[in-house]
Order: C-alpha cells, then structure tokens, then sequence
C-alpha cells in the first residue's frame, strides 16, 4: 500500500533525511512512503527546478497513492501548510483516504484566541480581525478535520507542544500505527462523498443559486 | 456555467451579503455563483449545525460546479486559509478550472521575510525558523500558484493592499471579467493532469520509493 507523505517538512534544509527516516518508518509496518521532491535532485527547488515540474511530480505520486499520511502542524501561523491542504484537498477528491497528525496541541479556536484575540463586542467566535472562527472544537479548518473524519482516521494530535515540530517523528509513527491498525481490519474508508452523482445531492439542491 | 465561490470571506459577520455581492456580480457576465454557506440557515456555524454537513454541502457544490473562483488573500497569516486551499485541490483534482485573486500585493516570498526574517546564517531562502521559502516568485505556495497556472488562470492581485480585503469586491469582478473571457474565447481549460493513467508518470517512475 503506497502512501503520500504530505507536509511542509519539504522545506527543512534536511528535508531528504526526514523524508528517508519517514519512508523507513513506512517500510517496517509494510507501507510503501511516497516522499515529495524525493529520489529526484533536479527538482530540488534549492537546485533551480521548475516549479511546474515540482508540481506535476507531486500530482503524480498522489494520483498513485493509496492514502495520504498529512503533517498538519501549523506552518508559520495558526493553520497548517496551504501547500499541505491543497494535497489534502486534491488526494480527497479522489477517493485516497486522508491520515494526518499535529505536532502541536490544541484546537484552532485558542489559537486563533491567542494570536488575534476577541473582538472588543460581539459573539465569542468573533476575532478582533472581524472575522469568526470556527466553534467545531476542530483542530484546525473544517474542511481539513471532516476530510479526515470522513476518511475513518481522525487527526493524531500531540497533548504538548513538540520541541523540534517538524522533526519530531513520534506521532507520525503513532499514524502510521493507526492506518496500519485499519488496513488490517479492513476498516481503510475509501471517502464516499464521489459515489454520490452531482446534482442529485442535498448540497445541491439547497444551495445552487 | 457555474462557479463555485471558495474564501475565508464566508468568517465575516456578514458573509450572508458578500455572497449576495458576488452572486450578482456573477449574474452580471452569465455566471451561475455557487457562494459556500449561501441559502440555507441551518447551515450556518453560529446557528449550531453541524461540521460535517457544512463540509458535504462545499463538498457537493464544487462536484456540481464548472470552474472556481477562489479568494486566496493571506488569511490570519502569510498564505491563503487552508480551507480554501482544501477546496482549491479538491476542485482542480475533479478537473475544474480555479480561478483567483488576492487583494494582498507580493510574493511568499517577502511576506515570510517580512514576518518571519532570514536565518542568521544559509542561503537567502533559509528563514529564521529553520524552513525555507519557495523562491519561484510565487504569490503564495508553488501547489496553489501552479494550479491557476495549470487552469490557464494566472492569479489576479493586487497593486497595493486593499483597505478591506475581505469585503473588497474589485479584484474578485476582475477575475470574473477574465474567466468569462476565457469561457467566451473557449481557453478554460480543463487541468489536463486526470487525462494521465496513474502509474503511467513521470513523476511515479522517478519518485517511487
């Protein structure tokens, strides 16, 4: 079972040493782990390739995995990686079940709370920057944490903050655990939200306008 | 043809009416405007629904749309918000076209020097936090840029930062004014990368591992 290793990890100057321990970790619970940018040093951004050629590399390992295995820790802010949630977004769509961990704890709210805070009036969701933050009890986007739920493999989420959160590899082995618990039940959902034809779904009906 | 109109927009007070705004201005040129959360109360956080309905409704919409339009200004941070980066993948691996705007001037790039600094010491790409930045001269992550590019819909930012980005609707009517060129011209193009068997790559022959 090949499975993508999403993450903004691809952007530490070691990245090919996490990317190598990473894929070890897959081999040992009987997964084969795609690594983005890796075994190909002519698309090593640092080395001046096309960012197109990255792109269509990356594309292609998902469209051959059988899930993603998505380091969701928050990049930079107080939500993941976009490069990481387009991934997770683009796998989802077609049909890979989504596996994630957060190297940091905590639900987006209290972030959200810590880095903006409340406005001066107005409903607890709504943030001093006029816009609300979700009230899910999620530990980040909505779309990003149901994708997951619907896939059968809620997020792995450390209960401290990790000193080194983009090399600390403890609960991305906890994940790999878990989809190896599932492969081997059979209980790996295949997302279910495309068997569904388009325009004869609810969503449709009560929005399109 | 239907756009599906993905943003953080849909956090403010008063998305209800951004939508309004933007469906009209989709009417305007012959677009059928999706706009998430839009024409159904239940659905809206504040009222208590429930995530997972939200998320099949967004879901639903994009499955049911022809082309995106997605606000990607930097949301509560230096990238666009995840969720619509998540929508931005799942739509563009179902072959639609994404269109988008920023109503927020420059590169990644100079946002991360900006709020993050370069490392003390390493190559210019490497920041203070220990990760690099792309440097393709990208509005924002290479996975994000590269499907407008890939759409034939080149991001449409701004000059100079808008005073309300996420109610400021003059970028989001040009964008709409170039993809109804393109539609009246017949280049939207369909992101060709679904029409390659998985397995059959270049990406999965050079980085299988």
């Amino acid at each position: 079972m090949k499975l993508y290793l999403a993450g903004p990890e691809v952007f530490l100057d070691d990245a090919r040493e996490i990317g190598r321990r990473k894929v070890a970790l897959c081999a040992r619970l009987g997964f084969d782990g795609l690594f983005p940018l890796d075994g190909d040093p002519t698309l090593d951004a640092a080395a001046g390739a096309h960012a197109r050629a990255i792109f269509e590399a990356n594309l292609a390992l998902m469209r051959a995995c059988d899930a993603v295995l998505a380091n969701l820790t928050p990049f930079r802010g107080i939500s993941a990686d976009p490069g990481t949630a387009f991934e997770v977004g683009y796998a989802f769509a077609l049909g890979k079940p989504v596996a994630a961990y957060s190297n940091l704890p905590g639900e987006l709210k209290h972030r959200a709370h810590g880095a903006i805070g409340p406005a001066a009036q107005g409903p607890a969701s709504l943030m001093a920057d006029g816009l609300h933050v979700e009230d899910f009890g999620h530990f980040d986007n909505l779309m990003l944490a149901e994708a997951l739920e619907a896939s059968g493999l809620p997020v792995i989420q450390a209960a401290g903050a990790a000193a080194d959160p983009f090399r600390d590899l403890a609960l991305f082995e906890r994940a790999l655990a878990a989809l190896a618990d599932a492969r081997d039940a059979g209980r790996l959902a295949r997302p279910p939200f495309h068997l569904e034809p388009a325009g004869h779904t609810r969503g449709e009906e009560t929005f399109h306008g």
